[in-house]
């Protein structure tokens, strides 16, 4: 472990990715350890916008539409989001958000098996999945008869696939409260043994960790494109289907974009080849330019290896100075120790005080997030996080700790939290 | 009727409204008839979407969903569109696609009647409304039991109403290739007689024509951001529900920021108060921005009356010049010459060369838009569209069919066309 801020510089001068934090536009006076709620602007997305407005819409309106090429975004953005997480070309796509993928995704598995299996009734995810993941669940288990049956602990996972009766599993790869990781090959191994197809939510996932969708035998996978993937606010999301499911499967949000012809507008619905029957309406241009660029940022480290490599330094070591500087504050590591187990996200539970803690340590400038209950969150994006912004936000949170200050009212709850 | 360019000119010069054109960015060398396809580029749309990254997203990062008012943006310009089509403030938010919107909506109409009125199997449409509510519409009917019955012109739909048996009734106001505008008022009137909810897309109408939904009775409502409405490629569109469904009714998509309590992530769904329970996933920001500069540019015209006013002089124009100088030229007139049926558009079939003619008359700047298998089509934006762009648009159409040059190799149909 390092005990100096100099041997933090060092580590950052011996980076090898450190170059591709010049493709951010960082704000002054911040340390931003949130980029897993939101990436940060990439400096390409203000110039990439500007021509699509005032270049391809402005000057070249509906033409644009083929001209610039706009109908292809959502393939040709699916395809640089595929090379992240293991899709073949073709395979995935860009559209929507991600809870109206989940939908997709989650009936278009659910109508695979249940005219084949009536009494396979059950949906396995996790009390604590990300909720949206969870509502869109419940509300197709209601559609379909289904039960929505929630593991309280991941190890009961396997048990709950063992005793049978389960169509789909739905999992976010990574948990968004506790950083905690899957092991995709080793779940979807036994979901196969178990007869049971499986959907993986990858929002803090995509860009943030490997993933081999298809060497790791997933059927189904959403994710976010406003997370590691930069795309900018509410950007658009992904869907990515099995080639053995993406040509037979179907999806009840049948619109004109995942129609196999949408330019003869003909009355009747006929799906897309392969993924692109998960689109529906007409692609969002401006949001999915903007995407475009943030993907662009994570390919250009040349392969997730490398950043995974150094998320792992950056996250390892706030877990060892969190341990150092902060061990007199009762905060209880809710994030796996164990790298094989841990996303690219460190979250601290502290049973009184986490909201105020976090909002003291954002009047320092250093931005985490809070979670309810209890939880201090924080995101490193090995693309822009430095070693030194982790030496410095555990000495800011150490300092904040020792010295009470987050007990003054003026960081106290109020209102609404996002 | 006007006899000379330089009437057209002194149209535009006693024009109240002709001011508005200031507020867009138009390309230069280019008449463009096909704002009912995409709306022309407010000026201020990049100086807004530059603010929001640079600014916003930038400096403000996640702070921004509650400091810029990012959670607010659905409601905020559901506001503004709501005044246009006659919504009560807080009754129409701005999520999703069109596509999206309107699984959402009949979803929610389906859900009201079925359970009550298990005998009533019929979604009633019309075969030349938009394929993309049609192919939602299939979807549901095979989701729900239901049987899609389709209305092969505007006059049966009385009858097939009558017949008895129907749930819904969706309807697209302006039809997309003919410009025929239904009688609102009129349909609910019937509808409502005979115990059916009804829904309309108001894709063509929404900143186009003056539509009252509460005034003339309709149920559910959805619209598009991205034609009359300026909001940009592929922009966000809006869903309203009446507020005697709004906070009862039920639809599929339940997402995050669709729950009564977004923030606390509880693990189960409950739907928030009002409309907001058709929001879904995470607004799109940088696409919001875009469309709130679409609607202000409709906003500022001071109500719909003037811009309708406006609208029927430029297609009533149009259709005048079209029968005086291509009466030789077989062109049919689609549109209705009544202006209570008509839109703000203007469709001309011709059995042949229509998608050339469309072509060549582009390649002369005079921008529409052809729709198969034999449409030209015309839109006419009140807010930018002048009179005199209508007497050098038909004079241009005169001229390309006068001397035949649409026959030319080069204006052949070849690959996608949007």
């Amino acid at each position: 472990m390092i005990t100096s801020r100099e041997q933090a510089l060092a580590l950052d001068r011996d980076d090898e990715l450190a170059h591709l934090r010049d493709r951010f536009d960082l704000p002054e006076g911040v340390l931003y350890l949130d980029g897993n709620s939101l990436g940060a602007l990439p400096k390409a997305t203000a110039a990439r916008l500007e021509d699509v407005v005032k270049r391809e819409w402005r000057q070249g309106l509906t033409g644009s539409w083929n001209e610039a090429g706009w109908v292809h975004l959502p393939a040709r953005i699916g395809d640089k989001i595929g090379a992240l997480v293991g899709a073949y070309p073709g395979e995935l796509v860009v559209a929507d958000s991600t809870s109206v993928n989940v939908y997709k995704a989650l009936s278009a598995a659910l109508t695979l098996v249940l005219p084949e299996r009536p009494e396979r009734r059950r949906i396995l995810s996790e009390r604590h999945n990300f909720p949206t993941d969870l509502y869109i669940a419940e509300s197709l288990a209601r559609q379909h008869g289904c039960q929505l049956v929630l593991a309280e602990t991941p190890d009961q996972i396997p048990l709950l696939l063992a005793q049978g009766g389960v169509a789909v599993m739905m999992l976010t790869h990574v948990n968004y409260r506790t950083g905690r990781m899957h092991d995709m090959a080793t779940l979807n191994a036994q979901a196969r043994q178990a007869g049971v197809l499986t959907l993986w939510d990858l929002a803090h996932s995509a860009g943030a960790v490997p993933i081999d969708l298809n060497r790791d035998g997933a059927d189904f996978a959403v994710g976010c494109g406003y997370k590691y993937l930069n795309g900018g606010p509410g950007a658009p999301a992904f869907v990515w289907a099995h080639s053995s499911h993406a040509y037979r499967c179907t999806q009840p949000l049948s619109g004109w974009f995942g129609h196999a012809r949408p330019f003869t507008f003909t009355p009747s619905y006929e799906p897309a080849s392969g993924s692109k029957r998960f689109l529906c309406g007409t692609p969002a241009v401006l949001a999915m330019a903007a995407l475009e660029c943030g993907v662009d940022t994570v390919s250009a480290a040349g392969g997730m290896a490398v950043l995974r490599r150094k998320s792992l330094a950056l996250t390892g070591l706030f877990i060892e100075l969190v341990d150092t500087l902060c061990q007199d504050h009762r905060l209880a590591l809710v994030t796996p120790r164990d790298e094989a187990l841990r996303g690219s996200q460190v979250c601290l539970a502290r049973q009184d005080g986490a909201y105020s803690i976090m909002q003291a340590l954002i009047a320092h400038g250093v931005v985490g997030d809070f979670r309810a209950p209890d939880i201090l969150r924080f995101g490193f994006t090995p693309l822009y996080t430095r070693y030194v912004d982790v030496w410095d936000a555990v000495q800011a949170l150490a300092g904040v700790l020792d010295s009470g200050e987050w007990r003054q009212a003026r960081f106290e709850r109020q209102g609404a939290v996002t």
